[in-house]
């Protein structure tokens, strides 16, 4: 059996791109430059669909967690973020996956978290490109580092 | 300059045990199991306060991390929850700080987020007892696990 992103994920962002088996997915939704990463595990390996960060293979683990400050660290530059917020949440789409976040002290949650926060914003077609572009550099850079 | 803990973190939390310069702290919340891991980072050592996750020293990253999944696995089972939510946000404590949530599907956030949401419950105090002995039992454990 291969690895089959849920649906409800893939309905929500559009793939970036991939980096050591591990999607990089941006969400559809303007409010927030708001990032998805998601390990690509076959459920072959695991024997059971991965829900929780304790699951992960340590190597996972590891590439999930520097990925995610990696990208943490280019968000927020390229933002002028306030804060990042880092989650692994999953009480709705279990599939494991980790939300990475730019936060600002002006978006429409804020101080408080965004999930479940209003409806999302759909990202107009120029915004879209500019993210995907900055995630894609920024995952071409991975490779040499992480 | 000494480490320092944000009054706010102190004045919502007690502090479990230590585990290689990390605090696992216990919030005084009887509505989740609620657990907090604060970095001990003095200033010195970084010249500046650190409240995201990439700006932590890779060792510290790496203890936080493995600690967070071993905290997460003993939760789930101690409590029978659903799904553990895992999470480093500071919008309002800035502090570097990570919450390991046990979440159930029963809980009064369901299926939200917790922070924010309603009011804090704080515990009676043999309930408070217990969920520091076996955060201290895990905290044991840890010494030669992680």
């Amino acid at each position: 059996m291969v690895f089959s992103l849920d649906k409800r994920l893939e309905q929500d962002s559009v793939l970036a791109a991939s980096h050591a088996d591990m999607q990089i997915r941006l969400m559809n939704d303007s409010r927030y430059f708001w990032v998805i990463l998601v390990p690509v595990i076959s459920p072959d390996e695991q024997k059971y669909a991965v829900t929780e960060l304790h699951e992960l293979p340590d190597a996972t683990a590891r590439t999930l967690w520097q990925t995610a400050a990696y990208l943490g660290h280019q968000l927020k530059a390229h933002t002028g973020a306030t804060k990042i917020n880092t989650a692994a949440i999953g009480n709705i789409v279990s599939q494991i996956h980790l939300h990475i976040v730019a936060r600002h002290d002006t978006d429409p949650a804020w101080p408080a978290p965004i999930w479940g926060h209003g409806t999302p914003v759909p990202l107009a077609p120029d915004e879209r490109g500019n993210r995907l572009a900055a995630l894609q550099e920024w995952a071409s850079q991975l490779s040499n580092t992480v």
